[in-house]
């Protein structure tokens, strides 16, 4: 399961984040970042202390250009930039969006394009031309409604 | 400038591409689409009719993979699938966002990660966490407008 | 076509590329290149002085992050570092390497993994294992040639 | 430590990866590979015999797309076709390289390009521009030396 947020991050939304990391390692879930700062090294931090894993798909080449947040068992480098959230979009089967960042929402989307299943906390609103609801995401109230959410039964609409 | 939207599109969406591809090739931008049919061919066929440049940015690694529309000048070949939506992103300098598709949203949040100037057409509503619209792209009314807004003064917002 | 090469380069490696580009031009062809110095610029600026047309694929973000050589009609920006050797390889039907670069090493070799014809002009040698040459790639002794080879029939043996 | 090498291969290579990813986990490193099979599967076989862990970087965009090898402790799936072997080349401090294919070439090509320690093992011959070998890859004779080569001091020639 990936956990996709902003590199920074308010302490509320770093709770939230390290709640989620927390539950998706309790359940035997490794929890894949974009390996960075704010909800990224929340939800890392939550998952390690948890005894699970935490693996980070950075932007830059190396550990300088990307400096890795201190709770990943690994570290992917893509030197792709923002062309990395494709990639977190789909090594996970799920994503859970922390927040309202741009990087955030592209990862929200990118998800929903290959047909994984997008969980929002605390993250966008958003709406279709018409004006409806998008039916193929769902919104959690918690941390532990979203793991919940991202863990249920994997038959989804699929992508429209 | 780059036009975004969904492969597939009904007349009046196409007719709206279409119109928007005639007014920025009059204005003597090239437009950069995804290279495939709905929205994208619908621009990449007003810019061509109007005597100006079409260049599609395709996911699959070659035309067999990603039939490119008829109205491309270029057609360059990422292999990357909806990776190459980052790619797009940032070759222009605004994009326009046409429908709501999840691709499109792809596109849309990596211009902004980026920097670049995003108008929405007939397209996603997006809020924030907190309920605000964000303050950083612009909605237009018609092809006219969005067109205009494209090409405005590009001191916008940074991305938040 | 493609034409591959250094950011930096002597004269006589500039000279043989500059040459490349005007005659491709010449036939015809729209000639790509990673839109930077070295044998890029030189075989960018061939093919406009022939009144041709000079696409750059770029790897960074914008044109502060990778400065386009001066002759480029077209400018795409990847964001992806050296992954946009991928792209260069892909969106051309044959490649020429000029010169004995890392970088063009890999798009000669992802060139060929995607079955485009390739043809090497000064550039590296390679033997396989066994000792023997690949058989699925040209070697020109000069431009001329290489253009030759370049535009030649495409049915070329699938890459091994 | 990522090991490089075709998705076919005979079983003498496959041996030598078999020994190679052992021996890296025996030094207590993760092994990286493109989770295919060939050199590939059996690098990574070899990494968990020992009880060490093999990650796979893959090309396609989910499991039905690239399926990984099943020694894989974890599987990141790009959907990026070949641009992934960058991926690969840049999320290692050193890269080895078994056999003669032409996605393994360009590993090790991007390797180099970023500076990363290249190890060649039953696998190309290169010779620059003027015949000389390049100064900044290792040859190695054996898989032992092979692994004693990637772990070295990482102080080598920066890329040329």
């Amino acid at each position: 399961v990936a956990v996709s947020g902003p590199g920074r991050c308010d302490e509320g939304l770093a709770a939230l984040a390290e709640e989620v990391g927390r539950r998706l390692a309790e359940a035997g879930c490794v929890v894949l970042t974009g390996g960075r700062g704010g909800v990224m090294a929340a939800a890392s931090r939550g998952a390690r202390r948890a005894g699970g894993t935490a693996v980070g798909i950075l932007p830059g080449e190396d550990a300088r250009a990307s400096p890795p947040n201190e709770d990943l068992e690994l570290a992917i480098y893509t030197g792709m930039g923002q062309a990395r959230n494709a990639v977190l979009a789909l090594s996970a089967g799920a994503l859970i969006a922390i927040g309202g960042g741009w990087g955030t929402l592209s990862e929200v989307a990118l998800a929903r394009k290959h047909g994984r299943r997008v969980v929002l906390l605390a993250s966008w609103t958003l709406r279709r031309p018409g004006g409806e609801a998008p039916s193929d995401v769902e919104v959690a109230q918690s941390a532990a409604e979203a793991v919940a959410l991202a863990l249920a039964d994997p038959a989804m609409a699929p992508p429209r």
